[in-house]
């Protein structure tokens, strides 16, 4: 803001203090705290890029649309905050790492509440195309104390990219839930996981395209894993080597869950003798909750 | 942030730098510009608040409803703006003062481009119902010469607090737009004006109640005022002694727009000869544009 004359400066200085001073009735400490640092971000924001009132009619523009295309199974907003990295700073703020449990990232927008059941060993495909993929580990707490009877929820993509509620709102395929067994183990079967973009037929998409930035997230696949006296766990594992990887376009990626998915020949034998035509993979991903409150 | 651990200082720092990094792409270096720094804002607000995921969650709710009570003739997302002053701050920033040229303040959201036409001296109310006003001033340049056959458009709320299109979006009344005369002259019947309170039954006015803040605005008529050569003012004029005044719920208030309107008691006569039952108020209001370009 080199060329911004004194009195220019303190013209905008004045009206950032009486928007402040605007919430010096609030009664809710926290909700003033928050109101006030949103508004000198806000203006700083402003100020700093000297936006232009056409600039701002985008914006309002941009954001009206984002509210016109939201409905109850696409949620525009979310993808917004996804895209600008804030979903993950806001996981990142809420599960400081803990010790050597494992790490979150985000949640995305694809779970339900209502996954079927599976016994260990089962398959959560249901249908869903894609190459098959043994999944296993253990869960244990930060002292390494098997964790017996933990739920885990899975959920991913299909090799077309889709999640089964976007072909169909009520179907239920590439999800399930299970729970460990006596020594804290886990197994399944899923699908290797593969790129897909994220829903960019609006205006976030149409914001990454001015920008220049893929729409595709780095393969992934989701994991919710609770326990009593334990911090619910929300991450993926992403394969190693993938394609898009480090350019995950919501920022998800962390060292800790980049596994190694190993291609398996057609062919080669199942570890629970299950008949797999073509190739498969197997990944091993043991899982570490933080004590609650942690 | 006193109690971020060094370690995820440098996590959440490291985010957004990566986040930045997503823009390097971009071929427009203006809308490069304001992305990274719309980001870099962005971050450093929900790492100055620790964010929480319900507040996080909430944001999300406020937009989402925000965005689906927004229609043609309502704009939640503007109230949103102007309700944080950031409407004020960008007019602030393209309006910087010039010499002695008159100041701008917000637009808002009640402009049509279709009103009607009157002469000078004539009535804009239209029927509205409010106590008669007699507004009259000049429209110069900053070196004072008379600007001929300017294009000044008023508009303002009537005395229920009501603009023409709240009542019906296909009315018009207490707007019109004349010219000024062969020395910058105008005068037109208008009326005084009385505070109202911004669209208050959605997310804002919501946000408003659990903040402590007031709804209502300052009394205001609005200018628009157009000549070749000139910039643009779009501007309000408020009355001295107004109950809401600096509490202006948009931070639109300015000192040199404080004008002093005269009430006359009953049965004094008018400037035009006019019968007027009851009382009414006269305002000067002296215009100065700045160069176009300025
Ligand atoms: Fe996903
Ligand atoms: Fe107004």
């Amino acid at each position: 803001m080199s060329d911004v004359s004194p009195e220019q400066e303190a013209v905008e200085q004045t009206l950032v203090d009486t928007v402040v001073a605007s919430f010096d009735a609030c009664e809710d400490p926290r909700l003033k705290e928050v109101m006030v640092s949103l508004t000198r971000h806000l203006h700083a924001f402003i100020r700093d890029v000297r936006l232009t009132e056409e600039e701002w009619a985008a914006a309002i523009d941009f954001l009206t649309k984002a509210g016109h295309i939201t409905d109850d199974v696409r949620q525009e907003f979310i993808l917004l905050s996804d895209t600008l990295g804030a979903s993950m700073q806001t996981i990142n703020i809420n599960n400081e790492a803990y010790a050597d449990a494992t790490e979150a990232t985000v949640f995305g927008p694809f779970f339900v509440e209502d996954s079927p059941a599976i016994e260990l060993g089962g398959d959560m495909a249901f249908g869903a195309p894609g190459e098959p993929c043994w999944v296993s580990g253990t869960v244990t707490d930060t002292d390494g104390k098997p964790l017996v009877g933990a739920r885990i929820e899975v959920w991913e993509a299909d090799e077309d990219g889709l999640y089964d509620v976007q072909r169909d709102a009520g179907a239920r395929a590439a999800r399930a839930h299970l729970f460990t067994d006596e020594e804290g183990g886990y197994r399944f079967w899923g699908l290797t996981p593969t790129p897909y973009p994220i829903p960019d037929d609006g205006p976030v998409g149409k914001m990454l395209a001015a920008v220049g930035r893929s729409p595709l997230r780095a393969s992934h696949l989701h994991f919710m894993v609770t326990h009593e006296g334990c911090r619910t766990l929300v991450t993926h594992i992403f394969p190693e080597g993938d394609p898009i990887g480090w350019k995950d376009t919501v920022f998800g990626v962390k060292e800790s869950l980049i596994k190694k998915f190993e291609r398996q020949a057609a062919g080669t034998p199942t570890p629970d003798g299950r008949a797999v035509d073509g190739t498969w993979s197997k990944v091993r991903f043991d899982i570490v909750l933080a004590p609650a409150g942690a």
